[in-house]
């Protein structure tokens, strides 16, 4: 797998209202779209950073991952996501076939029209890891 | 305050020898830089990834903020630092009249050669934010 950047940090948040101007006002920076992932039961918000996107999560759903997270870690960095430079499945079979677990063992479509597959914490250090692709 | 990049995600983690041959085998990533910083009680392991930087934290002191952090929350995600155009004091006199509690009134040294302020979690959306100039 060649890793090319951080693609996006990925942050739980309990409000995208509440937390939108600490990022505006504070850090400067703009927050350029605003988006439903139905599939991952989350609104996000994103901030490009550099090559970096900081993206903000809420929950729309009191059991989705994001409420779960918050539940119990409470708000903060909820994962890091790597841009893969030679594709996504390819990446996953890569570490599946080194015994790390998977949450996606495919691509599927994630948020600003990225393909991406999560590694599980459990195999990564306690962090949650996404892999993607444009 | 001008952000251009994501300088680092620190990343706290119980013990450096078990979490960097992820980084590297898994990741295909290499650290390139260990080093203890005293002032913070850590020894920290460097990987670069684009512009920005990995910073795995092991804790050298049961009563560290690392440590803490580990035994209130677990390992994973402990802060990010934003790298500042404008120079750290500034920086952090501007965020203060602005109403953001601090950790560091002034810079200080930090690893890698940094001049580095950290933002307290409380005025951060619950992130441990760090402002760090070169």
């Amino acid at each position: 797998m060649k890793i090319s950047h951080i693609e996006h940090i990925g942050i739980a948040v309990k409000s995208l209202e509440a937390a939108i101007p600490y990022y505006e006002n504070i850090l400067g920076l703009k927050c350029y779209n605003v988006e439903e992932v139905a599939d991952q039961k989350v609104k996000t918000a994103f901030f490009q950073v550099g090559q970096t996107k900081i993206e903000l999560l809420e929950s729309t759903d009191p059991e989705g991952a994001v409420a779960k997270f918050i539940d119990k870690k409470g708000e903060g960095v909820h994962h890091i996501a790597y841009a893969v430079a030679d594709g996504v499945n390819s990446a996953l079979s890569e570490v599946a076939a080194k015994g790390v677990q998977l949450i996606d063992r495919q691509g599927r479509k994630g948020a600003e029209g990225l393909t991406i597959g999560f590694l599980h914490p459990k195999s990564t250090q306690s962090v949650l890891t996404e892999l993607c692709e444009k």
